[in-house]
């Protein structure tokens, strides 16, 4: 969350400030459980920042926090994509968020954390029932990548995947894939979004998560 | 690999048995690597066999040997599936298996090991450039998750996959969803088998393979 255009490093703010103020308040006014992600975190003595999710309940009180761990250094100009050097301007993080709700737990990831399976495993292993995934793919990775890997995080953790998405142009040199997609435990999609800014309300049936998992206990059979 | 109808246990033989020689024989006659999944391993001094998979070199050694480590005991019935309890009459392998070939390494699993990512970042830790996955999926899985979870392997662990299946039905209460695949290392799908048995002959570019790594550099980019 930054104006377009603003530099990483100009837009960051502490936890606390005018973000997290503002995803309070919305929390607080429609009572709901409201993930945030993601904002640039500054960090006090380092030139780089988090790229942070907060997790606000009804009160508008923080339940959880999220810096993302894995980053993205990447160079897809040969498949007419950009080069991206998160970690020019990134810190990572390094702890796994998984947050108690009275709905179930959730887990916190972000974008390319998708690529990595022993994130959502480490999710699973916690007892998460939802997997959350706010993300902006670039065009070239979401095309071949962005729905098969949410099912699969879904199908392999038994877990509902919750993957909003930013999409369209936001500027001259860059464009995000979009097509937010909401998953059930057995890999269905229940709810993709279309092409520009939406609201997806979807019913995530707890007891279908409770069927896959007594049917099928893959959780239940990791050896390794 | 059984006659269909005998029982596991009474098909059951020792590795170098008549399965190994004619898997031998095959691969020394058409100067192949071949990959034959499954035989069941008899086991001295114990009931249950092992689910085991050889990997034969074109003069019909023994290049590798894996054994099942994942077992299937998992109820279907609500979705019209079967009961399966594999751990009655299997026991569970515990090594991974990557072999060494010329044209790079194979990493060996078997059908419901496919639910496990945690097997398959080993052997992209080994360095395997091919992920095999010989199987008999239900129907009832296969429809769902077959080709999701094969294309996902692919793409987070950036490795061609070889998943060879057994397709129809094989007696009144058995059948399998087929649809053998090969996929290339960024998840596209190189070939597909139709619902009879046939011979799928797939030219495989390990430069391809270079190329998904150079670009996306994922698996140097693991933290967990």
């Amino acid at each position: 969350m930054r104006r377009e255009g603003l530099p990483v490093r100009e837009a960051a703010q502490p936890i606390g400030g005018s973000i997290t103020e503002a995803l309070a308040e919305m929390a607080r006014e429609h009572g709901i459980w409201l993930l945030g992600g993601t904002f640039a975190e500054e960090i006090p003595d380092d030139e780089r920042v988090f790229n942070t999710s907060l997790l606000l309940d009804p009160k508008g009180e923080i339940a959880a926090c999220y810096r993302k761990i894995h980053l993205f250094d990447v160079d897809l100009s040969a498949s007419g994509g950009g080069v991206f050097r998160e970690s020019d301007t990134f810190r990572p993080g390094d702890a796994v968020a998984v947050a108690e709700t009275p709905f179930g737990a959730i887990g916190m990831s972000v974008c390319y954390d998708l690529r990595f399976p022993e994130l959502y495993r480490e999710m699973a292993q916690r007892d998460a029932s939802f997997l959350c995934v706010p993300s902006a793919f670039a065009p070239e990775t979401g095309r071949d990548h962005w729905e098969i890997l949410l099912r699969a995080r879904a199908i392999e953790n038994q877990a509902f995947v919750v993957a909003p998405a930013q999409c369209g142009r936001h500027s001259p040199d860059r464009a995000s894939y979009g097509r937010s997609l909401v998953i059930d435990p057995w890999g269905l999609i229940l709810a993709q979004a279309v092409d520009k800014p939406c609201a997806v309300v979807v019913d995530c049936d707890l007891g279908e998560l409770e069927r896959v998992r007594s049917s099928l206990p893959a959780l239940t059979h990791r050896r390794l």
